[in-house]
């Protein structure tokens, strides 16, 4: 630049308002060349204004070089969200300079690059759009995350989650305790403490892996009753951390002399969570239609007693539950104006839990309304920060990819033709797990007719009119593989593929509202640099520590549970990856209806994953 | 940025060299606000000092504003790569601000988003790395690219690559042309035009589609023989467009009565190459060897027949055939001398052109050794621009993924491990095509003694101890799947999961040296925003459309081949992808062996994709 920088200094400007003589002009000439001019004058005089002159040339030397350095300083910082620390600095780049701001964490829960493929283009399909529209997210895309664990090339939720609340690779299974089963400090947390208002948006269970890291701490992401009771601050050695909670898994926080109830004990959570940790409770649509700005947190909202249906099925039953962007819409509403007039913004993470269920499941049907419905949030979000005064950043990504989904499948020995059929996925009105449910519900009450039954079934929930015999005769021979058997009718005919009823070890993407100042995660990225720049961006760096520490000193002198309150170091092979108990009944992600499956037909207790 | 402007023009400067008096710095203040001084001087000196005074400061204040814009507008443009323009322009954005600039597009063929991750992690247990060390490519992620083609939403590599030549969606099968059949102007023609030097540097055979796109015009792929001669220039309507070529597919340049040749007719490409237009011809390693900076272009340098082995079989021939990174070094070299004194720069395509193949087999083995040997040319190529006097940009990305490749298989009923074994690559000796073919070799000198020769060539060249009966007996009783065979015994036990041994619809990854020159790629993108990148930062976006009209009009008046030059409209439902003439025999991507298996054995002649 240094020309550039020069130039204007050695030539003469033109300027209107100068009324120069050649004598003036000589004179200045002299001053910026220093040679002498013609001209004669009383020496002193002369002395001082050439001093004062040449004063006045080195200020508007000086000014200008400070004026060049702090634009370019200026524009530098704009380009690289300058002031985003690695400590606990304030990181603030946002609207008028203020250091208030929002960070809304968005996690599309088990959704590889190629769920994105699927959905846009069966998006395009069903909503007759040009092969160039695309979906919200895709304007959005700024990297890819690497996802490894410290046990395994595939992670499970616990440890992806945890590398985004601690920043830390630890063990597939652990909820933000370290590889030596320490517990380490979350960035929700710290940011609580540190005065941010703090809430967890899921459409799975509160006390999931996910959401479960940014405010509790065990060593096996099963002990989901003793989760419940540190989320809402009973067992957490710092106290309540979390001022909003939305979203399922309310069987946790009930006594299991309730119905429904999926506590191991008699301890009335939600209870406890009002009367002791001031919680307002909210268990139904109507309650959760009238949540409004002056709703005063904290607030407890768990609908479902275990998940938010699939939003292809929810969508017949809206009147029970909301999707997840009206909860995202209120929970963000709620969030601003509790911060209205305090010094902190809010800090939320809001996950699209069951795009990871639906690969699990294998079914593309139920995937791509789940990866529409986040998109959906996700616009939600954006217009939120649209409309706010308070600079507010959204970051997404993944913690793994599910099911190895892949737009293509091969059917037979004949080499493939290039396409795969977006139609098919359209012509579902169903999961195949609610209809797996349909279907035993049928089989519960009569048997016979089955064919004549199912092929209906298979005609008006999965548009299929061309059963194989085979298909039909593993319906009715094995009905608790049904789940699976229509997910892979499904899939086979549309042409997509899966490699695994599990996770696959893919990079995942990443999106910001705001690449300038996500800089940070631009590009390709370890799991753990989200957890860090999270943390960063909010400016607790320290503060993350602090909590390690006072947690660490909690662990000491802590009794009581086995194994002191994080419960029991695993044991060796145990497994960790919270899938011990799938639902075989159901084909679904986790819920426990197998023992009603068994009680009923006495048979088979465990098929672990069918149709393989 | 406007407080900041200001202050300095109103505080008044410290300088050491100044020396200024009480009464100086009095008039200096009344210069600044205008106030007068008490001091007493003629009226005229005064007027005249006065004049030249305010005369310096305007001057002082006018260069301030001249160099903060220059400062804001230089930073700016480095930010958003200014001056890439939609059209014509110069589009130069460079070191030394010299409008001469080179262009490196890197094509991965095949290579999805997951090939990554195998590979990053293959590599890490093989070299043993730390789990956060990372490939090349790694550091240079920007973007994805959307792949669909106007036929499908699964694209063949010749509608990827005509998306990257023209800008333009075409039909699958489609070289340079458009959905009615109708030539499109490549970047590279234009280029060529323009005065750039040209290049094209493949790993398979250079009348393949992803190269051919970028210097000819067929209706159909297959038509290889008829690309070679307008590649060469012989039958181009615009004559010689490419000044160096490098890779295999040397049988479609040499007449049909020579052993190895492809060709249907008797036609000496290569001696036309040679007489009329000028080539350098070079067929082997000792040729290769000897290019240096003084060898001048045009050159063709086609030592494979066919494909370059791959990489994993490639590296025990070092002698005979260069690798895709020695390869780009000499091109490099070569392209960069051609163009020492010329006003334009150089403009060369440079592919991974068998990343796809091992992906059509199924081969994680393969693959991962052709990933990484495309890492390390784009590691030559970062050499090469860091080495560079003249500003040159490097852009790479995938045409499509191949194979629905996973980092995940589940192989029996049961829930599967969250993992997968990169030890199990790490293993294997050789590809899966490779040991087909010395099966089949061993096959025809002796068949005895089958299961000891099989159990030692699994032991030995797979590293697989324990193959079941099943696999035994099937490479045993259908040989013609051997290699399928091979790579699925390999697949497994890595657990590495396909789903088609086709293409698949999944974005790819966007590459790029400098994201700020190539922010038009930063994000998701249609895989024609790649192609009208191109053009637009080799500012030859109108030249493109020229050399469209000049095709066109040619078109018009030509004869000769059935259809004019670009052959026949394909038929209704005709295959065009190019995946009609599979090699069966060692489980390989377009080798034509296929016959002398038949001849051999005379049984089953086409098992099509087999093992599936």
């Amino acid at each position: 630049m240094s020309p550039t920088n020069q130039e204007p200094l050695l030539h003469r400007p033109e300027s209107q308002n100068s009324g120069e003589t050649a004598a003036g002009i000589e004179e200045e000439d002299a001053l910026l060349t220093g040679q002498r001019t013609g001209k004669q004058a009383p020496a002193t005089a002369n002395k001082t204004r050439r001093w004062r002159e040449i004063g006045l040339f080195v200020w508007a030397l000086v000014a200008t070089a400070v004026v060049v350095v702090l634009a370019v300083v200026w524009q530098h910082n704009q380009q690289t969200g300058g002031g985003h620390d690695n400590g606990g600095g304030d990181g603030g780049k946002g609207k008028g300079g203020s250091g208030k701001k929002n960070l809304i964490f968005m996690v599309s829960d088990g959704m590889g690059p190629t769920s994105l493929t699927l959905t846009r283009s069966w998006r395009q399909y069903t909503e007759q759009l040009g092969w160039d529209n695309t979906l919200v997210l895709d304007d959005y895309l700024i990297g890819q995350s690497r996802t490894r664990s410290t046990s395994s090339l595939i992670t499970d939720s616990a440890a992806g989650a945890t590398a985004f609340s601690c920043g830390e690779k630890s063990y597939n299974g652990a909820i933000s305790v370290t590889p030596d089963f320490e517990p380490c400090g979350s960035v929700m947390e710290a940011a609580k403490r540190m005065g941010y208002t703090t809430g967890l948006v899921v459409t799975t269970r509160i006390t999931d892996a996910t959401p479960a890291v940014f405010a509790s701490h065990v060593r096996k992401r099963e002990m989901e009753d003793e989760i419940a009771l540190q989320m809402v601050g009973e067992t957490h050695p710092l106290g309540r951390m979390v001022d909003l909670m939305m979203g399922g898994g309310r069987c946790h926080f009930i006594t299991n002399s309730t119905e429904g109830s999926c506590r191991s004990d008699g301890t009335d959570v939600a209870k406890i969570a009002k009367d002791k940790h001031g919680f307002k409770l909210v268990s139904d649509r109507k309650g959760f239609d009238k949540l409004s700005a002056s709703t005063e947190l904290p607030l407890l909202a768990l609908i479902p007693m275990e998940d938010t249906p699939y939003e292809i099925d929810r969508r017949f039953q809206n009147d029970t539950y909301p999707s997840l962007a009206e909860m995202t819409k209120t929970s963000l509403k709620l969030l601003a104006a509790a911060t209205k007039d305090t010094e902190k913004g809010f800090f939320v993470m809001i996950e699209g839990s069951r795009i990871d269920h639906a690969g699990h499941a294998n079914d593309p049907a139920a995937q791509v309304h789940e990866v529409l419905a986040y998109d959906h949030a996700m616009k939600e979000v954006l217009d939120f920060i649209d409309a706010s005064d308070v600079p507010t950043l959204m970051v997404s990504t993944s913690d793994h990819e599910t099911g190895g989904l892949a737009t293509a499948r091969q059917l037979h020995d004949a080499y493939p033709e290039y396409l795969w059929y977006p139609g098919v996925l359209a012509n579902t009105s169903h999961s195949a797990s609610y209809l797996s449910r349909e279907y035993h519900d049928h089989l519960h009450s009569e048997s016979e007719n089955l064919n004549a039954y199912l092929k209906n079934l298979l005609k008006e929930s999965l548009g299929i009119h061309d059963p194989s015999l085979d298909e039909i005769e593993s319906l009715v021979t094995k009905p608790e593989r049904a789940a699976y058997t229509f997910a892979d009718m499904v899939s086979r005919r549309a042409q997509t593929g899966w490699s695994t009823h599990g996770h696959s070890g893919a990079d995942v993407n990443i999106y910001s509202s705001d690449p300038e100042a996500a800089a940070a995660l631009v590009g390709n990225h370890e799991n753990t640099d989200v957890g860090g720049f999270l943390r960063t961006y909010l400016g607790v760096g320290r503060e993350v520590e602090r909590v390690t520490a006072e947690l660490k000193k909690y662990t000491l002198s802590s009794s009581g549970v086995e194994g002191g309150w994080l419960g029991p170091v695993p044991e060796e092979d145990e497994r960790l990856d919270g899938q011990d108990h799938l639902d075989h009944y159901a084909g679904d992600h986790k819920t426990r209806k197998v023992k009603k499956w068994e009680h009923a037909h006495g048979e088979e207790k465990r098929c672990n994953v069918c149709g393989v």
